[in-house]
């Protein structure tokens, strides 16, 4: 019934827990196309082109920038990373849903290429749950930690410019949350609704 | 981490299955408080007060309405039909989630009331399934089926006031897609997420 597939942006504080729930999602629901980012980093052992990244060559990232080809990119340490549209934009025509699971700042820039997206913000169950998250990871000093905790803090408000939001409490709820909003926005009378009342319509007059 | 309840207010054609989508829905979830209407007729055999509906005489109901006291109200046959505000708005404040059967005009009154509910449009899987629907019950002579299947026709245009539409194929999958929307909208970023992100800057001064 719907005609257009659904671009669900998954976002929120490192920490959060976003990329468990789409990997939870994904194994759930395999129909669902996960957006592949694109990057002009040197590939890692193991890293297979259109797997891990799509990998371009500086060059190669530059044109596409200059060709409006990313809904949002970024540079992080000299190299830049960026998710390529044409691919998003091919797969919704088609009805299929994507997914794209991203940072706060660059789910804002995706909004503002493609706003009919579904904004979804994932919160840690609580500060202090995001807190014992990070230090479990080992990786971090008390003043990176100190850091990622103010910044976690602050990116909370950016949760406003969000439709939804998932409390992730544990991945398996929270991956029910998120499957439930699929299922919910794809009921959702939009601009597809004209389409929908002449089809019934059709039938009435062959009923 | 949802303060105020939903208002669900589940509407469509009849024939259509809103009633048996809502009877499904609240069997699975005991949880939700079922609006009961008011009117002045007669309670028929073994119809309790306050259950079935609520038994008001005609001028108890007129002043109800003096006093807007429903969210909507409507004549049929002389008598009086309506639904009670003060009980949903006192549910909802209390964190409750309320379900609403009713027909589309009812709908359209609720909608002007109370905006902040959520209106889902159950739709038959077709018009001719409609119409085998409503021959199946038997209490139609031909010139009432072509009324009700007109009237079902011109009704469906009213989708467009609606949030989410429903195609109720099956009992179950139809109740899914139910629930899947309550769920979805209690994580809904609306008006109550100043709130959530106090919440949340308060315990981080504690994390």
């Amino acid at each position: 019934m719907n005609f257009r597939g659904l671009l669900i942006v998954v976002s929120g504080p490192s920490g959060a827990g976003k990329g468990t729930i789409c990997k939870a999602l994904v194994k759930r629901d395999p129909s669902i196309v996960v957006s592949v980012s694109a990057t002009t980093r040197e590939p890692r052992n193991g890293e297979e082109h259109g797997i891990a990244y799509h990998f371009y060559d500086k060059a190669a990232f530059l044109s596409m920038i200059d060709n409006d080809g990313f809904l949002e990119y970024a540079t992080v340490y000299d190299n830049y990373y960026g998710t390529p549209k044409q691919f998003v934009i091919d797969k919704i025509a088609s009805g299929e849903n994507v997914l794209l699971e991203i940072d706060i700042q660059g789910a804002l820039q995706v909004k503002k290429k493609y706003p009919e997206g579904i904004f979804v913000f994932v919160l840690p169950p609580s500060m202090k749950e995001l807190k014992s998250r990070i230090v479990g990871r080992g990786s971090e000093t008390q003043e990176s930690l100190t850091k990622r905790l103010s910044s976690a803090y602050s990116e909370i408000e950016y949760i406003k410019n969000y439709d939804y939001f998932i409390v992730n409490d544990t991945v398996e709820h929270a991956t029910d949350v998120l499957q439930a909003i699929i299922s919910a926005e794809k009921c959702r009378v939009d601009a597809d609704i004209e389409e929908i009342v002449s089809k019934f319509k059709e039938e009435t007059e062959n009923a």
